[in-house]
């Protein structure tokens, strides 16, 4: 049966990644040895790393101020190592709460310093971004989740403030063209967009660091990464594999314009079907809606259920919307064929149709 | 040409392991999905890990006062998560001293607590293992490395303290049967013995948690792991895969007892090459040295060279010593046939004949 993959993370990567990686596993690049068995200090792990910054930084268009990490312990550990190594004890930053990741982020944070929150959409069950904050003059940072991938919302601007900016772009990275010259601190964890589980992404201008007063436990300490060369203990080798293939395909398909015009079409083409279809509810302002994710619902709980098992029988997958929202969500990454999203869009029409 | 892979790791892993990732790259379990693009929530990820945990139990023979956890960060992260989660600002904990990752280990721990060395075989080039430790009485726990990767020097006996035992044994674990249940914590990085980089096992008796009055970031907090059913975060899907499939094939291919034997007949023959050969030394106190790693040098720094050459000709790789020690090092994981150190001493003999 052919399968239609709408998992939210980590999902559907680009079929010549998946033909690259296994041909890897056998023999990676004429070597004669498995990706899984080379060492991460040979000049062959060393030129995968490498490519892979040099691809993250030729699709941020940033310059030699910001270096480039691919650490261990997904975006949850960034929630925690960014405060870590920039908010001291009696400091403060500003955090927006626009989800259940915000919030994960917001409560680590309180571990080492104070949280101010600069906009909360939790009145309306986060199915909005907001368009004006409140941020006190000495936070020492801006935090907020670019994409909430629960939820649904994205924001479709860049907040302006005077303070370092940083992002959780976990859902929506590379999804489009950014200034991201405009943040001080990008992460993400690589299994939407930008990779398979077990690696994240953090781009991080250097002189945001060293500023505090806190000692960092060494594997902790971005700048001990910084001045490891990325190599401060043993990366996850193939993952950070995978991560460069995925790069790779990006830059050979056109870059972030294209990313984004086909997010455009595969968005425009499922929520246009929704709004065409009063049995099916879109939860979020339409302004704030997600190129990546689509929630919605219906408002007979026994009908969601059938349509879940329309969607099983017809192998697409991961339509189910998270445990803490309920409902339906369907997540177009950046892989994601448009043909897939026709195929739901079908079914959405058809079960209308006969149940509508 | 045929490659043979004395790395230290990431090094070698079963070929049937290779095998077995590359197909579920292509298609996972018959589920006309990529390893990589599942979910890490569905019951075809939760099968994988049930196994793994299963596997780890099946081998260390420990109950259910232990649980098993696939942690992101390598070991190098729990040597700041263990003091963070089991050592107050106040206690001492006794940390032994025989290699450059002991060292690491007992500096994060300092960012914590106190720290007493219970033992360091510093003076002698960490050559040798302490039979004789000093540990104080109030310590809460102690540590050590159970097998120093890089100084060749493996633990060949248990030490018997009376307060909890905390091993790193990420690069001897699953080498031999050992009576696990002696210990309270085990950690280990996958790249060696059961999997590719990427993942960590830990493993922790229940009870030695919640002891202590540090606030715990939640990300870093075993107790929080466990009531997640080791589910916390995005888990490294493919690198709990590969390390799920490394412990089966230690289980079909006789467990512990047969991996042990293994080990002996590759170190034997490898020792007993070396002795045999006065160019060659081998740095380590004979009852001491590591069935994983052998370490040895040439005194001529200029044949050192010369023969780590002619490896690199032979398809020997991962030859070269650490660049914190220098020399030489024949690392010799539970993948690592018999047959690649019988070609590793075939050359040691007839590089001598040339040239001793």
């Amino acid at each position: 049966m052919k399968m239609y993959n709408f998992n939210s993370g980590p999902s559907i990567l680009p079929e010549e990644v998946y033909a690259q990686a296994a041909d890897a596993i056998h023999n990676f690049n004429n070597t004669g040895l498995s990706i899984l068995e080379i060492g991460h200090r040979t000049s062959w792990f060393e030129e995968v790393l490498h490519e892979a910054q040099a691809n993250v930084k030729s699709l941020m268009q940033i310059d030699d101020s910001y270096e480039v990490l691919y650490l261990h312990g997904g975006a949850t550990t960034q929630f925690m190592q960014v405060p870590m190594n920039l908010l001291d004890t009696n400091a403060q930053a500003a955090y927006c709460d626009n989800g259940i990741w915000g919030k994960k982020a917001i409560e680590e944070a309180g571990y080492f310093g104070k949280v101010a929150v600069a906009a909360s959409s939790k009145d309306k069950g986060h199915t909005y971004i907001n368009k004006t904050l409140n941020v006190p003059d000495d936070a020492v940072y801006l935090h907020y989740t670019t994409n909430n991938t629960v939820e649904g919302t994205q924001w479709h601007h860049i907040p302006d403030v005077s303070m370092p900016l940083i992002a959780d772009m976990s859902s929506d990275i590379f999804c489009r063209p950014m200034d991201f010259s405009k943040f001080s601190l990008i992460y993400a964890g690589a299994q939407k967009n930008m990779g398979a589980a077990g690696v994240t992404l953090t781009v991080v201008k250097k002189d945001l660091l060293g500023k505090i007063n806190r000692p960092i436990p060494p594997i902790m300490d971005y700048r001990k990464h910084i001045e490891a060369g990325a190599l401060l203990n043993t990366p996850p080798v193939f993952a950070v594999y995978v991560s460069m293939l995925t790069l790779r395909w990006i830059i050979a398909n056109g870059g972030l314009a294209a990313m984004e015009q086909r997010a455009k079409e595969r968005a425009d083409l499922l929520y246009n079907t929704l709004d065409s279809l009063p049995l099916f509810k879109p939860t979020v302002a339409k302004e704030d809606r997600s190129l990546m994710n689509a929630v919605f619902i219906l408002e007979n709980g026994e009908l969601e259920k059938q349509f879940l098992d329309e969607c099983k029988k017809n192998g697409m997958i991961g339509v189910k919307g998270h445990r803490s929202v309920g409902g339906l969500r369907i997540s177009m990454y950046n892989a994601l064929p448009l043909s897939s999203v026709q195929a739901v869009c079908d079914l959405l029409k058809d079960f209308a149709n006969r149940k509508g």
